[in-house]
């Protein structure tokens, strides 16, 4: 897919090797987000980015992600104040993922829940897995609770 | 999709705040995958697992991906040596996304191209994004030689 914002995919050395920005979309014209807080180090959340998000992102330095769930760009922290300014944004490899190292405003939480990170549970290791396998909370409280932020919206986890 | 191993998703309650691992897997069967350093924090890779992958890095304790461009089960660091020890295993709120903290054998390199991370270019904000834009280079120099490691092996990357 062309982007005027973006460069050509040409090879894969100017993918891999290069200093152009020609970042892969998938067949959902999406490319992954990873979300870490720059001064932990924690993984926060795995949001996605459609053109325009990562374009934003870029422009404003601030995280901008589409909404799987509400089919909408993302303008994180618009609702809930919990902003992520961006520290440093990365591509990977074959530039179908970025990293976004980020100070989150307020709390410092990222999570809809109410966690600090999207990821408050541990799988333990070391058995096949049943569905027996209980998962082992890593925060023990949240930060903030869901409904005074976000009221009546729908929550956006999808069975 | 009901697998024997897993959990069945019966309610955003469960699966947000329950103790069950239940996850979802997409269209094609996978779950996406961060791999961070669990000594830097920084974000390695981000892969995809199906469910075999998953199970798998759940009893090994070693980390198994499905390799995309190759469309097998690849259990990380067979060819290379590379293999990542995972210290800890998270899930995310909705359990379509886990978080692997590894620690990764050898050099401690985890990407393809040879650098310790895939994630090697920065992407710079503050203005509109266009073709013109240049990546700027994090790591100054690669730890191994990929021709040495996979020879003849296809590059994954894809255009």
């Amino acid at each position: 897919m062309s982007d005027t914002r973006f460069a050509e995919r040409v090879s894969v050395e100017q993918v891999e090797e290069g200093n152009n920005l020609a970042p892969k979309f998938d067949e959902n014209g999406l490319i992954a987000a990873v979300t870490t807080d720059a001064k932990t180090g924690d993984v926060l959340m795995l949001g996605y980015m459609n053109a325009e998000a990562l374009a934003k992102t870029i422009e404003t330095g601030e995280a901008h992600y589409w909404s799987r769930s509400r089919k909408v760009l993302w303008h994180k922290g618009a609702t809930s104040g919990l902003v992520q300014k961006v520290v440093d944004l990365r591509i990977d490899d074959d530039q179908d993922a970025v990293w976004l190292k980020v100070e989150v405003a307020g709390s410092g939480a990222s999570c809809h829940v109410g966690y600090m990170s999207c990821f408050y549970r541990s799988i333990p290791t070391g058995e096949k897995p049943t569905p027996d396998l209980e998962l082992e909370y890593q925060e023990s409280s949240k930060t903030f609770d869901p409904t005074d932020v976000y009221g009546d919206a729908p929550n956006p986890t999808q069975l």
